[in-house]
């Protein structure tokens, strides 16, 4: 795991730490990291802050160039919401830390042209695996389900 | 057009007075407007909270059955990142003011059983004309352009 996924997943551990969902992103300029977040449903109520949303968020705005010199780390597959904003964005690669407990649109994603790397790290499943076990109810709200 | 359409231009126009990108949404469980809001952009520096997301992040949180009786009105088209959240929270229906200055994803959410009505109103679309005329790079920025 690179350091980038590495922010990530810190980012999704603190979102844990804090009683929320922990899923975690950092938005990656030129290898620099812009932007990062995690998940904000139980910490603020929101239903747009997924992981990557606030990563997105935090990196404040950018012109259109930065975005697409960009990659975004998102410790979990994204979700159609996180997947538009990749798209309205223009972001041109995604690497994602596990696909295995919520398959997003990775297939929208690569027919738009967006590269998407999966790592399946053992670390990431671990994470989301005990807290989907812990709190089912919450992860459903948090995928629409 | 009927007086959520008349809500959601309200928004936008609110978004306009405040030196903001004038796009509005509301969004509807039941005839009733659950939240309301406006792009972002410029009053909070926001990149994710264009109309519709502010109007969803306004409704709190809410159970998946809520959504799945929902209807979301926006002035304008709704792009990747907002499609991507009616997606998500399986939001059956969307009621467009227009889609002349800007064409969404509305052949995504078709594609994936969302019922997409254009109202093609002429008032959204002189509203999104002279903004856009006014000031093209932030409305570029908007669209990630």
């Amino acid at each position: 795991m690179d350091k980038y996924m590495q922010a990530a997943l810190e980012e999704a551990r603190q979102g844990l730490t804090e009683g929320g969902i922990p899923i975690g992103s950092v938005l990656v300029h030129r290898g620099r990291i812009l932007g990062r977040g995690h998940n904000r449903r139980v910490q603020s109520g929101s239903t747009v802050l997924h992981g990557e949303m606030d990563a997105l968020e935090n990196a404040g705005r950018q012109a259109a160039s930065v975005y697409r010199d960009c990659v975004l780390y998102t410790t979990l597959s994204p979700c159609p919401m996180c997947s538009g904003a990749i798209l309205l964005y223009g972001i041109p690669k995604v690497v994602v830390g596990e696909n295995r407990t919520f398959m997003g649109e990775e297939e929208l994603l690569r027919s738009r042209g967006v590269e998407v790397e999966i790592i399946q790290s053992e670390e990431c499943i671990e994470l989301m695996t005990g807290f989907i076990e812990a709190s089912p109810e919450l992860w459903n709200e948090d995928i629409g389900e």
